[in-house]
């Protein structure tokens, strides 16, 4: 090393004394910064569990349950309620285990002094009064899907791919025998698509149990290898492509009392979904909305919840690209014969009230935004309470609106992004958001009258010590010459606006996603950090096609996948070659799964503009995709023969010039291997060199501690290649 | 560009004409140099192809027929036989298809003027006096196996995996039918290991059909993906890893006279390998080569071809190792009561006369050299004609030898390496042979007196107007301080000794082959030229444990696959230090299969003085290679746990430093993908970060335009991270 005499060390920090300071503080490793790290949890700031009793607001520490608001929104200057220490003197280690943890303790029986705990061996009821265990519901191993049963104490679980119900006096009946990989009952259906997420449905009350069936006997096997074994062993997969056979699916209503399970009579499954399944209040009633293959119309169908007969359409809506109802109907608390749906039909996602004939009564909400989230209800002023991002497509605020659809009031600050918990009679908020310049803020919100408690105290700039970018937002014009699209722009650290950067472009660019909000650092990820240490631009822009912008804005990209999507990323470049300090012959671009459809489609398609690209997981031929979402963007591969072939990266494999890495899961159950390995053949026959890796025993995303190894792989090739 | 004024020009030239004529040479492409590029036959000199018609030699060019010797070695000035033109004016189209290329005509009925010519349809005797078409033997379409009868004109065949036998009146009749990919009838066995190559075997005057039957409905399906479908499909292969559950075979007997097939009476197949099949010349007798699965013994068992009866056992042979006969036992023409043998059991591969009662008579060839290959007898002198390395281990050279072992004589030059076909009574060679400093030459040599007729002139350096490197060979001593190791340096072209350059090792290293010879350029891969051309040193060298150097030398890696031959590898290192123009710190290894995993092996162990390596198609884990080859050279895991734990090279993973790319094909059944996938998932785990790339379609090594593909791409990783 070379040695400065005193003298020369003084001239360079007069010299550089910015520079020197930045040299002074820590860097940041990815085992800090990727969600897997062995740092993560040490680097970033925490906050406070917390929970609902009733409407009062505890905290939920690990140790203790402290009391922080009264049901009136009082304070209560942290009361401690119980520890796990007294918990742990109530329970009988043999029957319930130990308890470890109270964090993630809730309190179903507002009003009640009883605490639901996770035991070693169950779910406790602790009542803090008596200090007594007063409730117990062993775990179920192995169980594929469980869900418990409001009120009644029974449990509906799924094992081996069949229903079981146990009911509160523990009997465990097996419901299915007939249950196999092909035939699965109490699943999520129809690959998580149209908001699917679970299969099992208890009724209001808990005496019924509505659930799926699906048959995919039918379907395609496509052979997933678990090579985690010395001789590897077949996984595979039912996986419906693009315009063949899909699988069947079918409701049941299964009676605990009566022990007898009906099928609603939804006539032929073949070729139709069935989706956001909701149960009337009285129980009687269960509505779903049906869709046929092609994706063009819902129907909100009625049927009898003891017959299974079909008592009705309530509500047809139709849509020459696709329709796509994402959330089952909510009744009115405090009146059952009307119930809130959600539908895009006007270009937005708004909220609308009906009557249980079928009569519209009222459009709710209104206006060129969309309702995100409904978060319930304040019974006392009959308000729905839901987040919407009304101020601007970056934001997320909290709304109430009345049943009249005439007052819309917004509940926070209309600021950044908010995250809410709504208590039991809907009358407070616990309030969870940032802005670009604030990690996190906790407050409570009086959805009454909007009043503010302030209960973490904003955290503004964590990480003083580290070296951390500046990271800006704003919008550019999408290539449409008029819609505004959204971008975020993460400089280098130590920034030297006279220098020149090389420039990693990140997209996702897909539907039901979006990058850029208006959350801590513009919704940054904390990889683009890493990279902003190592001298990168970064730069994310959310083209059409992407999330939250209404109906025009996403499906213009129908038919046609990656095309539109592709001119507004190229007016991000034209945006980045702006910038002085980028250095356009240096742009590289990085996405997973869309994303990595939408790098693999731009370095092919612009090989001078992107030098060095990393795709994970990409999409490289749409008919090798599944059937529900593949066919609403796309149709049929018979339908749309063009688009499919125009859009088959596989035909632009020879336009490969720079370097491109394509990452992936080796056991993606969700864009299967045959994806990439296509993308390969297409490259050694056309001559071309893509870079590859897999992740054995890896799916779709990458968990655990292989996020830090690929990122580290992912900047490793742009180091590579782009510095 | 710079533009030179003339005087500048010329003074440049004057400077550095060397460099400059260098540089005005043509440089080589892949497309050139590979195997599979679509230059590499214009670019490779061309030689001639001939056939033997009983002991006249013809030159067989596409569109003609010459003859070039007569039956006495009489120069015949290319008499012209006959042209693809008489050929197809006597082929009916319809019958036989056309007739597009004479080259691989061949001449089994010596004496008369009959050839037998590839047609489309199937394989015509053509006869050149009477200008007709005197035989025909369609093609069978969709065989897995065929095989011609000798003198009958019968063919055995297999198609799914079941025995066919077509007689000469043309019935074709299947002999076996519970044959499926499980149970296989007439295929190769033993995954092609103990020098099986097929599974049909003629008895010498075609009246019998020994063949085998292989039962691998108890071995471990390996899933190997076809991924070339939209859907990919399942292609299990069965592989029995190394101490798992191995096939069972047996050998059959079928008699198309009496259509009865029965099975040789050799007792209970299980952990059993039978091998190298041979006839009696009266086709009375079966023998073949019997090993337990521990390979430490080899019986020569004789067997009732008429009963299957057991008729003895007539030599034995046991090795603490392992023994490994590689060839049947050839019968004397002149005498069926005698036979010759190959054994290395006085450590090199000799021939060994017996009679058929068992007793040897006398040991034929001896020496520290081994018999490479028998090319047949001469007749008339009563000499065995065969290939030997005992001028040096690094040629293989012409000999004959009597009956008593008495005179070993050598019959062509003692130079090169030499390849020869015999003519039909043995009394002619056609030698093809080739040393470093000359490309090729034809000879036509008496195996009665030596003499040497020179038929294609020696191409000495082809590629005239093309800069090619400096290619020498060496030895230098193996890390045991006494075995002199053979090597291979391609310095760079343009080489100017002052400068450092980078250099790789090439490296196979495993038994069975060898890559370092006194043919052209030293058995130089034409690769090698390419990476000179790119300015890089490149070295070879066979370590212990490789081919040709006898028992001792290959064995001394038993139980510890790879320790022995690193340390004679590193004994290359070494000497590539003392070159002043190889820089240390630029140090590359490259190799495949064996070589693969010396590769990996290497970079993992010497981690700094390896930097870049490149290992196609890796043995990582010797537990999941298979039984035969596996256990010979390792033992079984459990015998041998510790053997296999410390070669296992995910244990090694973690210490990668430098970069390490491993290639393999997608469908490789001979190491299967759980090698390089292991090797992935230890390296992910351990954070290390090798890099990867798989050939969707192929195999174990790579065919076609995709071996220009693949070494493209392995330049590039040099070029990358080594340059």
């Amino acid at each position: 090393m070379m040695k400065l005499t005193k003298k020369w060390a003084i001239l360079l920090c007069a010299l550089f004394p910015m520079t020197m300071m930045a040299q002074d503080k820590k860097s940041f490793t990815l085992d800090d910064l990727m969600w897997g790290g062995s740092n993560y949890y040490n680097i970033m700031p925490r906050s406070i569990h917390t929970a609902w009793w009733g409407d009062c607001l505890l905290q939920t520490d690990v140790e203790e349950i402290y009391q922080l608001y009264d049901e009136k929104g009082k304070i209560c200057n942290k009361k401690c309620l119980f520890t796990v220490k007294e918990v742990n003197a109530a329970v009988d280690e043999n029957v319930h285990g130990k308890v470890r943890n109270l964090a993630y303790t809730t309190f179903p029986k507002g009003g009640k002094t009883i605490a639901k705990v996770y035991a070693d061996k169950g779910w406790a009821e602790y009542d803090w009064t008596n200090k007594k265990i007063v409730g117990f519901v062993p775990h179920i191993y192995g169980a594929q899907a469980q869900k418990a049963a409001p009120q009644t104490g029974a449990r509906a679980y799924v094992k081996d791919w069949n229903l079981h119900v146990v009911t509160a006096d523990g009997t465990d009946r097996q419901i299915t025998t007939d249950g196999t990989r092909e035939v699965q009952y109490g699943m999520s259906v129809h690959r998580d698509e149209f908001g699917i997420h679970e299969g099992l449905f208890w009724s209001p009350k808990g005496n019924l149990l509505a659930f799926y069936r699906m048959d995919q006997s039918m379907v395609t096997d496509f052979p997933l290898i678990d090579n985690s074994k010395r001789v590897a062993e077949l996984a595979p997969e039912k996986y419906p492509m693009a315009g063949m056979t899909s699988h069947k699916v079918k409701v049941g209503v299964y009676n605990p009392q009566s022990g007898k399970t009906i099928y609603l009579d939804a006539g032929d499954p073949t070729d139709r979904y069935f989706t956001n399944i909701a149960w009337s209040p009285d129980e009687s009633t269960i509505y779903m909305f049906e869709l046929p293959r092609t994706q063009d119309k819902a129907e909100l169908v009625a049927y009898d919840a003891t017959s299974g007969e079909k008592k009705g359409v309530l509500y047809t809506e139709t849509n020459a690209k696709y329709v796509e109802p994402m959330t089952p109907i909510v009744f009115l608390p405090w009146d059952a014969s009307k119930f809130v749906m959600e539908s895009r039909k006007d270009g937005y996602n708004h909220f609308y009230l009906f009557d249980t004939t079928g009569k519209c009564l009222v459009q709710l909400t209104k206006g060129e935004f969309e309702v995100i989230e409904m978060l319930g209800f304040n019974e006392k002023n009959k308000t729905i309470i839901f987040k919407a991002n009304a101020e601007s497509p970056v934001r997320h605020n909290l709304y109430s609106v009345d049943m009249k659809g005439k007052k819309m009031t917004r509940l926070d600050n209309g600021e950044g992004v908010h995250n809410a918990k709504l208590s039991a009679s809907g009358t407070f908020l616990c309030d969870t958001w940032s802005k670009p310049d604030m990690y996190r803020q906790v407050d409570l919100i009086s959805t009454q009258n909007g009043k503010t408690q302030n209960i973490v105290a904003p955290t503004a700039t964590p990480w003083k010590e580290y070296n951390v970018p500046e990271i800006t937002g704003g919008t550019i014009t999408a290539a449409d010459g008029k819609t505004p699209l959204y971008y975020r722009l993460v400089n280098p650290v130590d920034f030297d606006p006279a220098k020149k950067y090389p420039t990693v472009v990140y997209v996702y660019g897909g539907p039901h996603a979006h990058n850029v909000q208006e959350s801590f650092n513009y919704g940054y990820r904390p990889w683009e950090i890493y990279m902003a240490q190592k001298g990168y631009v970064v730069f994310i822009v959310d083209n059409r096609g992407s999330q939250y912008r209404g109906f025009e804005f996403e499906s213009v990209t129908h038919r046609r996948l990656g095309e539109i999507e592709m001119q507004d990323q190229m007016k991000g470049v034209d945006f980045l070659k702006t910038l002085p300090y980028v250095d356009a012959d240096r742009i590289g671009v990085h996405g997973w799964s869309f994303g990595g459809f939408m790098t693999t489609n731009l370095i092919c398609s612009y090989p001078d503009v992107f030098k060095v690209g990393v795709a994970g997981g990409p999409v490289i031929d749409w008919k090798m995709y599944e059937v529900m979402y593949g066919e609403r963007y796309m149709d049929t591969p018979e339908e749309n023969p063009d688009g499919y072939a125009e859009n088959n990266l596989c035909n632009k494999a020879k336009n490969l010039k720079g370097r491109l890495q394509i990452i992936v899961g080796l056991n993606d159950p969700t864009c299967v291997l045959q994806h990439s390995l296509s993308f390969l053949r297409a490259a050694a026959d056309a001559g071309t060199q893509p870079d590859y890796f897999v992740y054995p025993g890896q799916g779709h995303n990458m968990m655990g501690k292989d996020m830090v190894h690929l990122h580290e792989r992912i900047t490793r090739y742009f180091d590579d290649y782009l510095k």
